[in-house]
């Protein structure tokens, strides 16, 4: 086991009854797109840490750098789908046969699992008597992709899951270039879809997400993967996650200003075009319930959304917590920044770290 | 919202292909059933915590206390049943209205709402074409017994929810007299299943296990119906929680030297008889998958596992992590303690906090 551990100070509050229940820490980075530029660090900001799905639009971005997006004619929804955890909903389920279709390949080939799909589809699925399939897999979109580049290079589609594949080594290759590590020394790991997962820095990681903002300083055959990928996201939102869902709400919220992708473990990333910033959150204990009121409260701080987005979000940045009947009972919100009041135990500040503007 | 936060090390790892990807933070102490007789304490635990679904034996004991257990001859699985957080497995439906029968009460009565059982009870019912109902809820037991308590006292069934109807009240005496607390100072919340929910220190609630364990420094009356709800759950440990569940594995192992009862936010209570000692462990962000690693790790510290039970119960103190497709991708286990090892950034030691051996 490794010893390094993600850490930061207590964040998201759970409460019931006025009482703090539980508490979730919280680790984040805001960054520019250039080496150093640090906006701003929440714990610690070094250790590395496993994107997983937040890495879905520098995988599709690599999978449209491979060419695979021309060849097979992929639309907007189609290069969505493939930065998407979708809910599995219907539209979301044909989208992806589309891309099967275009490839020449078949639901029986994506070796990413069945899981029941999110709400409100695992209902629907239940009342048409269906059962869930690999296609309802909230990463089949990436799978269908990841399959449609395996084509463009002519590797074998059977093994598209391991690293020495040459689709997947196209795709390290290429988020290395965004995050600006050296890939072999990148821990690896498997995802929850199978896919091999590399763990970098909170601090490369937010500026990854702030040249998804800037297309700056990488190459303009990257640039231009990266700005087809995330016009797609801003215009078929839905189509990266669906109903209900933060991803979705926050760039239709933000008109694309913000770009944003969440992934498992209580990862976010999001990227502000306007302020050319990207940000990071990961929640230390992995609780997908505290990252998004986290993630709300440093877009606001960094200035990243206005006020009628705020209102519009409002029910991300504070959740209320019912019980079975239905009852409400408690909330989940950000802690109060600690500012110049008394700091008993505990108490959270959204502290900058020492580190947090130093050059790296 | 209140200030005081539970706080603690960092205590139980999610680990991915070798690499830390979460991790939480553990509170937890241990006690006899004298004051001030901490024999373990980690991160604080003095600050207010709601034991939620951990408080259901002294509730029982409440009950039985009341005169109800005699008054409707309640039998070991009922008692059981009533402490129970069940996973709504057959058996425990048909206990619950064996119950319901003999109070004169029906199903309607019980106002927890409806939640889907656990599995395996789920996919069961599911495969029937049943729908969930209130007796399905892990807490129909309790409701059964709190209406039971209130057919005993003349008071109003359809108000049972509330703090100020005679039946909560003896009960949150009850449980008062056990933590050593003054219920009129007590925050209290209402629980997932609708209850009245009191928090109190880990501190004082390893006391009420310890007494649990011991049946010591308490009245003659509460002791002997403690002492009835313990056998109770010695005797039928599949009631308390069901097929799979780490309660009802931890009494099987230790064959009743360990009693348990665990609760909603990661927390989790347990008595051990051979050594007097009541064990109470919180996790920090309240996830459920850190608790049962944690409190095996300090069952073990504290010797109250033989090598047998610890055996029987290995895949509870390090659980393995399967994605969708069933690959084994990482572990969930107790983080190493320090010891003398070089400590860099936040590797957990299992500390005795200074508080730990001060008495109270």
């Amino acid at each position: 086991m490794s010893i390094a551990l993600p850490s930061g100070p207590p964040f998201v509050a759970v409460t019931r009854g006025g009482l703090v229940e539980s508490v979730h820490a919280v680790a984040a980075c805001a960054a520019g797109a250039a080496d150093g530029d640090v906006l701003l660090a929440v714990g610690d900001v070094d250790v590395p840490l496993f994107l997983r799905s937040s890495a879905k639009p520098f995988i599709a971005a690599a999978i449209v750098a491979g060419g695979a997006a021309d060849r097979f004619g992929f639309d907007q929804r189609e290069l969505a789908i493939i930065t998407a955890s979708h809910n599995g909903e219907p539209e979301h389920v044909e989208c992806v046969r589309g891309i099967l279709r275009k490839i020449g390949r078949t639901e029986a080939d994506l070796l990413c699992g069945a899981h029941a799909p999110y709400e409100p589809a695992a209902a629907e699925l239940l009342k048409r008597g269906e059962v869930p399939t690999a296609i309802h897999n909230n990463c089949s979109g990436k799978h269908s992709g990841i399959l449609a580049l395996c084509a463009m290079l002519g590797a074998d589609h059977a093994t598209y899951l391991e690293a020495s594949n040459p689709a997947q080594q196209r795709i390290l290759a290429f988020c290395a270039r965004m995050t600006g590590d050296d890939p072999q020394t990148w821990p690896i790991g498997v995802d929850g879809c199978g896919i091999p997962v590399f763990a970098t820095s909170l601090r490369r990681a937010a500026r990854a997400f702030a040249r998804l903002a800037t297309l700056d300083g990488i190459a303009d055959d990257d640039a231009r993967a990266l700005e087809r990928v995330r016009a797609a996201m801003q215009a078929e939102p839905f189509y990266v996650a669906g109903t209900g869902r933060f991803d979705t709400a926050l760039m239709e919220a933000t008109q694309g200003a913000v770009v944003a992708k969440g992934g498992a473990e209580g990862f976010q990333g999001a990227a502000s075009l306007p302020l050319g910033a990207g940000l990071v959150v990961k929640v230390v204990d992995g609780s997908r319930r505290a990252s998004c009121p986290a993630t709300m409260a440093l877009l606001e701080r960094l200035g990243a959304l206005d006020a009628t987005a705020s209102a519009a979000l409002a029910s991300f940045a504070r959740t209320p917590v019912r019980n079975v009947a239905g009852r409400l009972v408690g909330e989940i919100e950000v802690l109060p920044v600690a500012g110049g009041d008394t700091n008993t135990r505990g108490q959270a500040s959204l502290v900058e770290s020492p580190r947090g503007s130093t050059a790296r």
